[in-house]
């Protein structure tokens, strides 16, 4: 098996100008992330990081080509991310390219323009946190392969229903929150011939992808959205003969 | 409109063996049922109902076929039910009629027969209950017109994940408890021509179905599940001619 | 019942340009759609029209929150549809609007922005035409309500797999043509608060839009995509606090 | 990789008693798949076949708990299937073995069981059969990947909707037929922690087992069937404590 290459992508923002964030994430957090996916995937995956302030984003249609599963992070600066990038990676997600959208990342350009609804929610962080926990629905889905039941995160902010995304191909995990909201927070969607999946924990003030569990359920996510063998190609029209007609299909 | 024709059908042993429950359900948990969907629905339904313990368990062929909607409510006595009334409340489903299985009723024989999983799922009922939170994650089906965000139960059992039943055709509610568990609790299937809701909500040991929001659910999920016109019939093999070949199709 | 407001929107450029489909649809084909759900609807529907050349393409704001369910043509001049337009179509669907979106209104603006994908699929329109069958394979749901099985419609361009959408919610109708291809040709979406239906026979050369099955199948569509009772709103994000916490939720 | 164990089962009925059938198969039915699992799969696959003459049908427990993934084909004999036997493949596939489904099969005790519904259909099988068509409707799915568009298989025995199944979790598979009808010929469903792929083509009387494609479409669903990680067990009730309350969950 050939290393799956994967692409983290955070903006970036919170670990440079907040230094209570920075001692949360010294590497950022796609540091942490791209450090879980060595950790559980070892030599199956190289993964390289992106963030905002990179040229083009760090997201050129070089990387792209070379990315099999790309991961998203973001929150204050979704519109700072340029309209050209973002049609960039929809066409790489229409091609093959599998998408991991992380936590505030539902209000990412790329991800609302996938989906085409408003991807608002329910949300509360009060001092601390509340307890997450992460409740697997889908037993026999391979991102659930190995979970716990529950995942257990001592602090996050709250995401709550109603979660406003299309209804999910697979919903593999649902969590619960201290406070009694419950969220849909691991969901799978397919677009053109590209994997989606989104994966709620994860705030920027809490140690979430430090935690074992969530470093599990990223590199099994990273697995299955990796593309089918074949080109990085959107669906196209076509105008063809009939099956048998003797002209060329 | 005519009026949809219900059957409340309820095992009807605690509230008969148990005084406490029967101080709860004076007039028989299917009476209260019964009482909520003309309270709601009021001359658009005629409610009758039926219990385990009257001749075919109140299910003939006859009520059977006067019937739109079957809700059913057990618990204890699940093997009690006689499997030719449970054959024929199946034809029936996959014919047409709707059926509303209720709380523990998951492990009915009707419900293990129409989904073919084990319908296990995680419980516990400490003394004075759990405080359940019923989240709509699908405002736009008929099932949750005008029911609240969320519906608070103030005590009731826990049921919890993993629930083992098909993927369902829609994903209505999510309930939390107290303890932190999830569960689908308000999930539909289609099987044959017939439409199936299951509502997990309406524990014996509590007044749950004196709940107005419950009351509400249950009267969409009446509507919901009423059959498109028809002769009460299952689907059936054919062998038919190809379209326009001159012999009748 | 309050009689349901619709708006039949057509490009209208065919008709105005071509004398041999002027012939076909005299009327335009706004004018035959909405003359076919006045025949089926009777009193429950009042059906107005709107064109490309309007001014707002005859969609301002005041037409669309006077609508409860827009359907929508159109083929050779997608581009000419303002984004403008498109987006306050987008946002009256988020907040309830039902959307029907008709043949060769795949490859609409306002379809591939609900969707996120290329719509892209495989045609072929040869002298005369294909035969089209229209099979149900969701017998209960409503927008099959009293249709033939199968819809039989002698002349129609060919539309084949594989479609680019997302998995729809309800798969309603497949089609075969005579050249053997098949195609997922009434499919169901929801995003946000409003209900999308896709149904594709219905080519400006072929009289379709007369055919009394599928009349019935877009009277059934309005139906089934009317709004739920409530004000024209698209879900928001919200910072509440919890329940029962003292505090306004 | 360790080897996938498979189980091809086959009532071996047409093969023993019809001559011209023999002739088509003489290795039987299941000695066809076999050798084409075989064939593709190579060292990763090792294939026994069982059949209805065998004692306990070569389905004891013993192999049950031997095998990764079961093919089942039967036609004319679904009712001399011992219920014993079926209850423990039932058993088995809840626990998390892999069911492949064939054609006929559709009317089999074991898909009956594990679906709930009539599993009724419309079929025709003229002289010389029909030309089968099969579109992939889902080309991101494992089970499609490297299967031609569309899979040409000239003489099939035609299969028709409405299938009486339940909504699949994936529909992978439409098939066209000469007479104009159409199929869900490839289908999945999850029931417990067992996938279960239908696979329609391949009647007894074509040599539909040899044809590369529809080998190529098996190996993928063993594949895509197999089970995860971890011991044979299906889902079951369970009375825990509250996670973190210090006793044991």
């Amino acid at each position: 098996m050939t290393a799956l290459r994967v692409t983290v992508w955070n903006e970036g923002v919170h670990e440079t100008t907040q230094p209570d964030i920075a001692a949360i994430y010294p590497n950022g957090i796609h540091g942490a992330i791209a450090e879980g996916l060595r950790e559980v995937l070892g030599d199956d995956v190289v993964a390289r990081t992106a963030t905002l302030a990179d040229p083009e984003h760090g997201l050129s249609e070089e990387v792209l080509a070379d990315t099999d599963v790309l991961l998203w992070w973001g929150h204050i600066a979704h519109d700072q991310v340029s309209d050209e990038v973002v049609e960039r990676v929809r066409q790489h997600v229409l091609g093959g390219m599998g998408l991991i959208v992380l936590h505030s990342g539902h209000f990412s350009k790329i991800f609302i323009r996938m989906l085409g609804t408003t991807c608002s929610l329910r949300w509360r962080n009060p001092e601390g946190g509340e307890r997450e926990l992460v409740w697997t629905v889908n037993p026999t889905h391979p991102i659930a392969e190995g979970v716990e039941q529950p995942i257990v995160i001592e602090a996050q902010e709250m995401y709550g229903e109603f979660f406003d995304i299309p209804t999910p191909d697979d919903l593999v995990f649902i969590s619960s929150f201290t406070g009694g909201e419950v969220f849909r927070s691991g969901v799978t969607f397919t677009r053109g011939r590209g994997r989606i999946f989104y994966f709620s924990p994860g705030d920027q003030e809490y140690p979430v992808y430090f935690h074992p569990q969530v470093r599990r359920v990223l590199a099994n996510g990273v697995r299955w959205a990796a593309p089918s063998p074949g080109p990085r190609q959107a669906p196209a029209v076509s105008n063809p003969q009939p099956v048998g007609s003797g002209s060329p299909a």
